[in-house]
């Protein structure tokens, strides 16, 4: 239980709420929500522990946060990349995955995507927390769907299937492979995933 | 924590070993390892305390355990179904993915894959269970190679890829497919999965 300190930061606001974010999203990506305790969280900030009530209502609002703002920045940084008309929309959704491929690489194929992970852990346990991951994967399949369906027009991939329907089957298999390249500890399931997906799958 | 109670309990030790699994594994399922307490396990039974020490050294000795039994379970499953020679080796693999979709929607799309689920979870927090999951894993993987294989060799798929190569695609898509309808609590990734998979991946 957290004790309600009313000692003020002397950080300004908005970097005291995204510290606290940020923490949150580092610890809770690598152990999970149920693993994740608040105090941990302050412990690693120097920030008072009133602060965390005075911007989140409960652990689970805290969560429903850092969702928000891991949503934010993913989205981000895809959009970019997709929306490059320097390459082809395919070329676009092969550079993306290269990008998470290396990502992933770099922090030592641990932790994944919060996304994935609080959606396996939480999806039985939080209606709220449910909904909103589904909200952000949804967001992130209909990104994947418009660059397929720009690629569609262009030739570059088959209409056999709706670029929503080839966006899903897309976003099944890149997070599988998460899942399956963060229990592994290697890349190998996200480099065949990739390989396969755009040199058979993905095509006229 | 669980007080050690040494009075025995009057069912069969294979039975009280078993009781005990199947409760942890209905459980782990649905809230994960961390919010899974033993106390819960054995209030949902008549066994007495003592008996969980006598089997299971500590909660992460039990959740492997529960991840063997998974295993063992979900394997002799499919092996059935993958040497079916009624079918041919892309039939069998088929009706592997329509009798797990159809399992999965009799579950109310909760729960979803126990091995899925706790690598997500536990694979930086436990290494000992992440070997675990990751052998289950490459298990399952390589029982679809070897009906994959079959498959090539009778002309139903192509070979321009080997077939645990095909097979570790299949299982990021299975796996990323099953996370996605637990969370949207519909069955409609799994089905788009199923269509994409048969009707335009796995082919000559």
């Amino acid at each position: 239980m957290i004790t309600v300190n009313t000692k003020s930061s002397s950080k300004p606001k908005a970097d005291t709420k995204t510290a606290l974010l940020q923490a949150g999203l580092d610890i809770m990506a690598e152990k999970g929500y149920s693993n994740t305790g608040i105090q941990e969280v302050l412990g690693s900030l120097s920030i008072p522990k009133g602060s965390f009530y005075h911007y989140f209502d409960s652990k689970e609002d805290f969560a429903l946060h850092i969702i928000r703002h891991v949503d934010e920045m993913r989205s981000a940084c895809l959009q970019k990349t997709l929306s490059n008309t320097a390459q082809t929309p395919l070329q676009r959704l092969r550079t993306a995955a290269d990008n998470e491929k290396n990502n992933f690489l770099t922090g030592e194929c641990r932790k994944g995507c919060l996304i994935g992970n609080l959606s396996q852990e939480m999806s039985d346990q939080s209606e709220a927390l449910r909904l909103e991951l589904s909200a952000c994967m949804n967001k992130r399949r209909d990104m994947i769907a418009d660059c397929v369906a720009e690629a569609q027009n262009l030739g570059e991939i088959s209409k056999e299937f709706t670029a929503l329907e080839y966006a899903d089957m897309y976003e099944s298999g890149w997070s599988g492979a998460v899942m399956r390249a963060k229990t592994a500890k290697t890349i190998e399931s996200l480099e065949i995933f990739i390989d396969l997906m755009f040199s058979h799958f993905l095509k006229p």
